[in-house]
């Protein structure tokens, strides 16, 4: 069944926010069925979010807008709403009451123009919104339903995972079931993959799809497939991603999906063994992206940002001389780093980065994009260094990510460990 | 004038990808005087992307297609370019050329997959693409224009900011010149600052629009207005910022745009201080949102992850006691780490976070959400325990936020400058 998302806002038009909402109802929704057809942006207009409607009413079954809500731009979407689905405006109780519990769990008193927000259509059905003051409307027109929902995305999410995606359930009997599977690939272009899968894709022909969805430092492939049943949907992705590994080879990194910080966890884990940072451009990146994932603490202590000389020298104990001979983007100094953060964090492996991430501070030698990286393990020391494309941001992440999938091969390939397994 | 920008991808409507595209187009065309009407995302359907051009062509301009080209998809849209703007698919030499240096570049040699990336409708002009190997097709209709463009935000966001944006501005004369003034504001619900600005929103009417665009911590305010002249705009803009200073009074937290770090960064190098960080719960998120922006060199020289409670202990110099007597979430213990940093970092300041981030650890007393913070600066140290709503990703954003805060005010407060200066 089709989906389609109606996303409201000046904001997200100037640039200023980026829409999270769209992808999270898309994963969400997906496994039950649900094909997300469009996500239509439009500005705090009336005949720009009319017309959005009409376009999607028309050949979708679910409508889902979020944004325009809140004290300060509800008019203009709700006069839109009741215009179209019909109805007046009225203050609903329980939604006054809904506003008044969160502003007290807020230690807040209500003001008049939040009561406001209590006003809804007639012509809709109000879900309670937990997580905030913007009423969550449900309408419905030949056998189509819109529901209107806030932008703020823990408000939306939150909804999306509870009350409101459960009566889209209730609602709708999905028909139609979409089984996924994803592999990670690496060590090789997007072209040169699709050359090396051409056959595989060319077998697959009406029984699903394959799609590429490269990332800086590996690709992600994704099989997909429907059916009128789960199991049959899932019994040929299952069927399809054994034939996907063959054709893989060497190249499979990983047999489903996974960020490099949740595949190191995940090794480090099980093999017992515990992390540390020593950051320089990366400059935390590292110890974020592993530390974003519940349950990190099982395996990393801790991290250095050495962002400069001092903290190198007193933290990690990097020598004077070799910052002297070599600068602080070498290979000596970042072996260094990773040595020196297993001692300081008291941890059995650490990951180290020194570069030149932009956009001053390049030179004819060490230009920008210029980073050294070291993974240090019980088996060793080893580095490398790459020159990364792009501006700072860019830089950083790939980096982050490198020096992640250096660490995981060299242990996956030390501790005997098949990476195809 | 109106753009409009239409998405192509499964990717982003599975959620696996976030547009960010639009965002960046939206960001870099606004000042120039292109209003973005509306994005339109949608799938690798050739029926989808026909009604997009359709819908969007109607009222646009200027029309920006980002994706749906590269070796594994490329076939598909262009077929549609095609068959929209006349003309057939043939081979252009300078479009090889340019894949050839890519590849080059790259240290890589070229595929046939990779070579047929050259083949453009002859009804199309193009830019060639000096971040990647897909061309970038300018089609010309009844005065408006289509610009096909990759869907690699480093190519698209490089080539906007370079060639295929310069002939964009040549193309059209902009006759509409939009200005903005961002404010921050804090303290006050959006609401409730709603009805503080009543009165001004009131008088600005006819002249400009006042946006509220809330993020977890305080509140931008965007001033925006229209005029024939850039210099009318922004003489407007000017006399309305000068009128909503006034309406803030002490809730105006700074007068421009600019991220909690950039405020610290430029506050920090102008008092010539240098900060340190020491974060638990937080995970590296501080350092890597100050070394994020060019220049943090300049005031911060680096961070003590300390997620266990052995790097506490041995490199902030944490107490045992005091961890074994009030937990590593407390007041002593946040005060102690952010002394720690400044000691082991040997820096001026230093913010520290202790929390319970979620969804794991909460107890009856200090549920998931409880972050202790604290700021050591010259003036002393001082610390304050906060609920934050949410997520993991959430709190952990929303303390960084916080506590960066929190040592500007702080700062701002004991230097003696004035915060609505």
């Amino acid at each position: 069944m089709n989906l389609s998302i109606i996303v409201i806002g000046d904001e997200i038009l100037l640039g200023q926010v980026t829409d999270t909402n769209s992808g999270f109802i898309a994963r969400t929704l997906g496994p039950e069925g649900w094909k997300l057809k469009r996500v239509l942006t439009v500005g705090d207009d009336p005949a720009d979010i009319r017309q959005a409607i009409n376009i999607c009413m028309a050949d979708s079954q679910l409508v889902i807008t979020t944004g325009g809500l809140g004290p300060t731009k509800d008019d203009l979407t709700k006069a839109v709403l009741t215009e179209r689905f019909g109805g007046e405006l009225r203050r609903d109780p329980a939604v006054t009451e809904n506003i008044r519990r969160v502003f007290s769990l807020r230690g807040l008193t209500m003001n008049p123009l939040t009561a406001d927000q209590a006003l809804v259509p007639t012509s809709c059905r109000v879900i309670q919104n937990r997580f905030g003051t913007a009423p969550i409307m449900w309408f419905e027109e030949a056998g189509r339903v819109l529901i209107a929902m806030p932008g703020v995305p823990f408000e939306t999410e939150g909804m999306i995972a509870a009350e409101a995606g459960e009566e889209i359930l209730r609602h709708f009997r999905a028909d139609t079931h979409i089984a996924h599977h994803t592999m990670l690939a690496s060590g090789i272009t997007e072209s040169a993959l699709a050359s090396r899968l051409e056959a595989f894709e060319n077998s697959i022909k009406g029984r699903g799809h394959l799609a590429y969805l490269p990332v800086p430092g590996y690709i992600r492939l994704r099989l997909d497939t429907t059916a009128t049943t789960k199991e049959q949907a899932e019994a040929t992705a299952e069927d399809m991603a054994a034939d996907l590994r063959r054709h893989l080879g060497p190249h499979l990194l990983y047999d489903g999906d996974a960020t490099p910080a949740e595949l190191v966890i995940e090794q480090m884990r099980s093999l017992g063994l515990t992390l540390g940072t020593a950051e320089s451009c990366t400059g935390g990146n590292i110890a974020r992206s592993i530390t974003a994932i519940a349950g990190a603490s099982d395996i990393f202590a801790g991290s250095v940002v050495s962002y400069s000389n001092e903290v190198k020298q007193q933290t990690l104990g990097v020598s004077a001389l070799t910052l002297a001979q070599h600068g602080a983007v070498s290979e000596p100094v970042v072996q260094q780093m990773a040595r020196g953060a297993c001692r300081a964090l008291g941890t059995d492996c650490a990951v180290a980065t020194s570069g030149i991430a932009g956009p001053g501070g390049g030179t004819a030698d060490k230009p920008v994009g210029t980073v050294w990286m070291a993974v240090h393990t019980p088996y060793g020391t080893e580095s490398r260094c790459m020159r990364l494309p792009g501006n700072r941001a860019r830089v950083t992440d790939r980096a982050t990510t490198e020096v992640l999938l250096m660490l995981y091969t060299t242990l996956a390939k030390n501790s005997g460990k098949n990476l195809a397994e």
